[in-house]
């Protein structure tokens, strides 16, 4: 695979006399062309690699990542450059989804593939062109994706009579279709899903989190009433949520959006809103029910049990790529990205260690009997054993790649039938266990253990993180110095969209959502003090 | 799943008394927007299902099916409509691929994405717009593509500085990405794919051969000898034909095209060409050693391990959503699809039959054991056990669909404990077998025997066909009569490229191929007379 040969990560490097460049280093990404400035020095790191267990020497000199309590921006574009997830394309706001990028992505789609189709959905897909009048029909919708468009008016070399939206979301083709497929309550519900490729113009980019291009599932489907819309909205929501949960180890909050917020053409729309390191909120996935907002529109109906023709209902729910950079900024740290188990492309990676040439033969073999070992009982596992680099380079490097565990195979450890397992989650010596037999049934047993106490420890201390950074208010003094400090404010909210629009004026954050989860007792909006029904969640964003 | 649910195909199939109407209703996929017709009386045939054995007497009725042979083109646009592969876009030329089709396509990725991976291929995702200067450094790559593009002239609403071309293939955007990622020859072999859609402004268009929007896959590569290259190349066609062989029953022809059908910027182009019931050629594969080409208009070079700075070495190579295409042109029937096992979304589909309502119960008792033995054995399979339906009615649906095998359960085949099963490769009473023990063991046995059986008589079947449409050619009087008979012409050649056009213009027929099983013996080129190294594979195409 391309995004584990080594050799091609040599550039992202620098030698230690070049650490003092490391800042330039860092913006590879936020500049393009970047000339080709240093390869590694080999020769460097041997002397690294006397005390394999103080891996902390080895860390400095290959590290060119800025710290994230630092520049919290550039430490993420740092990790998305050296970690090889993605670059930049040639046009403004374009993104290249490099193979590793690509592989946590494809995790993502493994798992909700799976479970789309588990609740009844097929998948199938639709044109990316829309005629441009298609996009007009649905007022709202309109207003909220015209300034966004990107319009083909030029095809096989001639001015075309009538312009082409490329696809921004696909509400208006599939209701064009829809009409024509959907004839009586016999062809209700209808559950599909397509995962494709959408355009907006936007202009303040940033890799993964906005692109002008992403990738994304948009589920659509029809319904005969509006109970079961809005049932279908909330199972989508709630997939997500689990998705977040249990996959990504992302503790999302989950709720529904003001009318504000809400999607352009959506009755409702719900969210899971995720706290990144830096305390903004990540809209990470939305599940909307759209009424007969569509439909009325294109005219889509159906003849119901009584022979009455009436609109169908609606929804739509999305996750897109946008989620990579969640997961990077929820759990990487200033070694780099720090990949959840359960979506990590590689669970274990195995370093072999020797000096003597006649140890590399055993210490080899005892490393592939690993790697086949952990391969067949279903670990996603990688066994480095390039002779380019030193041991400490790679525990470095796969470190930096968010690897959760890292196997050690020494010839001391051939000798006595054992590895010493890392942590990813836990650095130095703390994260570090010796003499775990090799013996497969055993090593299996604790490295699936492990993954799993990975797994839940990141959970663990993103909900830590989360609930440590939501204030709850009672006024808008509190809310403006909660969301001064950097965090989220959560408070009741009965008070008009106006109110809603200042807030936003003038302390930057926005309601991310009314959340599912409400306390008990009577509240009054910190706003007016009238009465209120429910807290909203209160955040600046991406 | 949608496509899966009767009731949405109400509106393809006319009762009885609407045959007359049969013309009108195949041509729904040639007209756009054809209003909703006639719906299905359950009526009409309750006494269709008084025979069982004599499944003929139910099939009359509800086809809507154009013979293939009074009209290929429309038995071809019969089965899209009425299998609900796909359908129009609102667009010319665009094609909505509905779930049915879309889970061909969806088996073809998943074995086409294993065989990639495991021969090191790395999955990424390229932007689809590309400035459009990219297009015009490769000189006869911008020749060959520059009739058909789609232009993105405005962007957010502005006028864009430069026009985007979005991607007709991605070789231009692949090498300026190579270019910034590949240094030294340890950056190399570079192995990369992409699932996408890609935009081809054709004028005249068909569902899955050639739609103005289609998806596939195109596998980059970048090497540091022209051998690795040309072994890329070579492997890649190698995979495609044993996709084509051995999970579509398609025996593809591979071998190289000549010059003058080379793609658009390689050195040579491999290609898999099949055998379409029409006994047109369908190019349903391609792989391409592109040489330098790419890498000297793009700058892209290396340093290999001499210190020397050279041009890299490439391939693409790529299948798409025309290869669905092919299979329904390959294998289907006046009775509709036929689905080779391997790729066919379902390979079983479970009929219950019973009168009385008290039969009911017991009936669909065997019939859901049934299904959950075979699907824990891994077949897929389908219960339908709608009650809007009659089995006759049924019968018929997934013949049309394809399914491979169907399985009848009544009454009396619960009292003996055995199954009725029919394949769909043989019609009537030859394809049916009475009195399969439905013990699980015994059952999935035979199933999973003869889904191996159809496999091998569908490949076996077109190699047939294949062989007895090819005629061996030595002279162009001999060339222009089988082709004139609608058949492939295999003959020595080795005339200019004018010859070939020639050809092209006077009898509609390209050479296909130099196939890479070539004839021992001398040969002399068929229309100069001159020694010929090899021959060629004439025939009109689509």
């Amino acid at each position: 695979m391309v995004s584990l040969k080594l050799s091609s990560f040599t550039h992202l490097f620098s030698s230690p006399s070049t650490t003092a460049i490391s800042h330039r280093s860092s913006i590879i990404l936020r500049r393009r062309h970047q000339p080709f400035t240093a390869t590694f020095s080999a020769k460097t790191t041997a002397a690294e690699t006397k005390d394999r267990v103080d891996n902390s020497k080895n860390r400095v000199p290959d590290r060119v990542i800025t710290p994230r309590s630092q520049d919290f921006n550039a430490w993420y574009l740092d990790i998305i450059a050296n970690a090889e997830l993605a670059d930049y394309g040639p046009v403004r706001g374009t993104m290249v989804i490099r193979p590793y990028g690509y592989a946590i992505w494809e995790a993502i789609q493994d798992y909700l593939n799976v479970k789309f189709k588990e609740t009844g959905h097929s998948n199938m897909y639709f044109p990316q062109f829309i005629p441009y009048s298609f996009i007009e029909k649905e007022a709202s919708h309109v207003e909220g994706f015209s300034p966004e468009l990107a319009v083909v008016t030029i095809g096989g070399g001639k001015e075309l009579e009538e312009k082409l939206v490329v696809r921004p979301t696909s509400e208006t083709i599939v209701n064009h279709m829809f009409t024509q497929w959907i004839h009586s309550y016999r062809d209700l519900p209808l559950l599909i899903n397509q995962w494709a490729n959408v355009t907006r113009w936007e202009m303040r980019t940033k890799p993964f989190v906005r692109t002008l291009e992403f990738l994304w599932q948009e589920g659509h489907t029809a319904h005969a009433t509006p109970e079961e819309a809005e049932n279908e909205a909330k199972q989508m929501i709630d997939i997500y949520t689990r998705f977040a949960f249990e996959q990504a180890a992302i503790p999302v909050i989950t709720g529904r959006k003001s009318k504000v917020e809400t999607f352009a053409g959506a009755c409702k729309t719900y969210t899971i809103e995720a706290m990144m390191g830096d305390k903004k909120a990540l809209q990470a996935g939305t599940s909307h029910n759209l009424g007969q907002n569509f439909s009325r529109a294109f005219e889509t109906q159906f003849t119901d049990e009584n022979g009455q023709r009436e609109y169908i209902w609606q929804t739509s729910w999305a996750v897109s790529t946008r989620f990579v950079g969640g997961i990077i900024m929820v759990h990487g740290d200033d070694a780099g990205l720090m990949l959840p188990p359960k979506i990590a492309p590689i669970q274990v990676v195995i370093v072999p260690i020797w000096k003597k040439d006649d140890e590399k033969m055993e210490v080899l073999n005892a490393a592939l009997s690993v790697k086949e070992a952990l391969q067949s009982s279903g670990v996603k596992v990688k066994l480095d054993d390039s002779d380019q680099r030193t041991p400490g380079w790679k525990f470095n490097f796969w470190e930096m790649k968010g690897v959760p565990l890292r196997i050690e195979i020494g010839p001391r450890d051939v000798s006595s039938g054992s590895v010493v397992i890392s942590r990813r989650d836990i650095p130095g010596k703390q994260g570090k266990v010796f003499g775990i037999s090799m013996e497969p049934s055993i090593l299996e047993a604790y490295v699936k253990d492990k993954l799993d106490e990975i797994q839940s420890s990141l959970l663990e201390r993103a909900i830590a993180f989360r609930d440590s950074n939501i204030v709850d208010v009672s006024s808008y003094e509190d809310l403006k110095s909660a969301i001064s400090q950097g965090k989220w404010a959560r408070g009741p909210w009965s008070a008009s969209d106006e109110d809603e629009l200042k807030v936003k004026e003038e302390t930057g954050a926005t309601i991310r959502c009314f959340p599912f989860e409400q306390p008990q007792g009577i509240k009054r909006c910190l706003m007016t003090g009238d009465p209120a029904e429910e807290v909203a969640i209160f955040a600046k964003s991406y």
